[in-house]
């Protein structure tokens, strides 16, 4: 069986849990992002949220009607401005072209890549800040979208970062801008701030309570969406989802921003509840859900990744509500994030088959709960 | 919570399992019978062999039409004659109508006492000899219901054991035995020898390789039976099946003896090799099953009968094959038969419902499976 590697002395040691991995400053890193590490007061509720914006550059065609040498052209100019920009100070630039399918997949579970991005053959570029907070996919649908991370509610820290990275950009690069539609993007959903906010909460209270569907339904934000964890049309895997704005035109930044807070701030109330009266009303239900997690957590010898996210939801749940005291509310929110089939297998070093996978995802589970 | 009565320098331990129990001799006694704490070289596969006779009393007439007065003259005539057997030292002698329900589910569950004994209205009487091997069920379908159970496939020393009570008692007792048909019984079908031999084998193997259908299909005797745990038209709980004769006239006591011995021992052969074959071809298979059962078991806060059974069958399993080192196949074995319904009420000294049964089991295993 393949061992994960082990710690030198170079390494990073992941907070809370017991596995630590190396740091190649020079390859693709394996590194702790500060959005994986940190949390907030609103981290037994929230994993974390997301500020993205699309921007492009005056005198290039749109990524989807330039040429080759165009596309180039943009990376190119990217290239040239990012280093002057002090919030990219040690960034990495990874040409997606040049990436293994593995470290593809691995980007893509950590959303700092999307699908579209690396399955495309025109010249494309990431942009990875020192702590992975901050992050620009370079000729995906647009020129640049710029992101940030943070960890739980941490959206205005995110809003602030990302626009001040966005002014640093602007000081060198003449961005498509209307004073009469706003920022200009390839998808006209996008037109105006080119804002999207993204928050994934983890609600297993409301699941538990069988209140999610109702609670989802009734959500009064039409300008808000709500999805399962896997994004549109998915289902909801481990009860963690993603409140998302519905792209639309004619609203200011500080709104979206706060119709976001207010929905978050919303649903982490009535998750909250939820949990005071499962404690209240079904104390043994709950606990029997919580530790059965933990035991088949941490004695299976197969698990696949929709079993592992499952019970790991459920022993977040349990640990957030001090019913499990050996495991850490982050080191659970880590391993959601680890078990995933990309990053088990550069935590493995390895392309791993299905089954390979899901007998080393225990391992690795198992490796990870020993007190 | 309840807990479970703690132990005193009195107390018997249980072996192998963390829980003591309270021997009261005056009372229904607490007490772990030898099948329970006994192995033998086919208790991989085997849990406990049985033999029955059934014997009637000449001069009264046969339960099902004997007057009140009729019965209670058998049991006076059986209580006069039992202390004289050597077998019988320091047997009990219990009257079924004095019983709680509690204490008539905790026999029953026993296999001491049929469902028959416990609803009927008339005077009835159980013996049980000290080690709880041998018993007698007195006014059953017939007088003497005669049983001696055994460890693993014990069959020989069950036979004689029970021929040498047989004998002590027909010293002072006159039975019903006709040179044409030989012992007389109420109902026909147990005419000639009056015997009943049933074995109790453990098939998790057959089970998890998919075989016990097929294997069960094609036993080539039509004279044994297979059932399920439970007994007659009942399925299988935890991969445990009875073997027995089927009632036959005109078989000597030896010939149904070696055929249900022959057959326990082809079963148990194939088990072996579907255990064998298991660990070869399936090895991680087995181990994530044995292991899941065995996090189910240590951390579960809920659990009803039926998923002890199954769980504690496949960590039976897993110790048998020396996956689990943890604890033994015997403690297992022991915890199949306690975490009955009745057996936990009598454990935790006290009529309980469904609800809190299921927690209580969940606990009493819990604290019976800590190293």
């Amino acid at each position: 069986m393949n061992k994960p590697h082990r710690a030198t002395q170079e390494d990073v040691t992941l907070v809370g849990v017991g596995a630590s991995v190396r740091r190649e400053p020079d390859d693709l890193t394996w590194q702790f992002a500060s959005w994986l590490t940190t949390e907030d007061e609103f981290s037994d509720s929230v994993l974390s949220s997301r500020v993205r914006l699309a921007r492009n550059i005056r005198g290039y065609r749109f990524p989807h009607r330039a040429s080759h040498e165009e596309l180039s052209a943009v990376i190119k100019r990217v290239k040239n401005v990012c280093p002057k920009c002090p919030s990219l100070e040690n960034a990495r630039y990874i040409e997606i072209q040049k990436l293994s399918d593995l470290e593809c997949k691995y980007l893509v579970e950590r959303r700092q890549a999307s699908p579209q991005l690396i399955e495309s053959d025109s010249p494309s570029l990431l942009i990875l800040s020192e702590s992975e907070d901050l992050s620009i996919m370079v000729n995906e649908e647009d020129h640049l979208r710029i992101q940030c991370v943070e960890a739980g509610l941490g959206i205005d820290s995110a809003w602030e970062k990302i626009t001040r990275l966005d002014d640093e950009l602007e000081e060198s690069l003449d961005v498509c801008y209307s004073r009469e539609f706003g920022y200009l993007t390839s998808c006209p959903t996008n037109i105006g701030t080119g804002l999207r906010v993204s928050v994934f909460v983890h609600l297993p209270g409301l699941s538990l309570r069988g209140k999610i569907d109702s609670v989802l339904e009734r959500l009064p934000d039409s300008e808000i969406a709500i999805r399962g964890f896997c994004g549109e049309g998915s289902e909801s895997i481990g009860n963690i989802y993603q409140i998302s704005n519905q792209p639309t035109l004619g609203r200011t930044e500080s709104n979206v921003i706060s119709r976001i807070i207010q929905t978050a701030k919303q649903l982490i109330e009535l998750e909250r509840d939820a949990r005071v009266t499962l404690l209240e009303k079904s104390r043994v239900t709950v606990e029997d859900a919580v530790f059965r997690a933990l035991g088949l957590l941490k004695h299976a010898r197969v698990i696949s990744s929709f079993e592992a996210m499952d019970l790991l939801s459920t022993l977040r749940l349990g640990s957030e509500l001090g019913l499990v005291k050996e495991i850490s509310r982050l080191a659970v929110s880590q391993l959601i994030v680890l078990v995933q089939p990309g990053h088990l297998q550069r935590i493995y070093r390895k392309k791993l088959g299905a089954e390979d996978r899901d007998m080393l995802r225990a391992e690795f589970i198992r490796q990870n709960l020993v007190v």
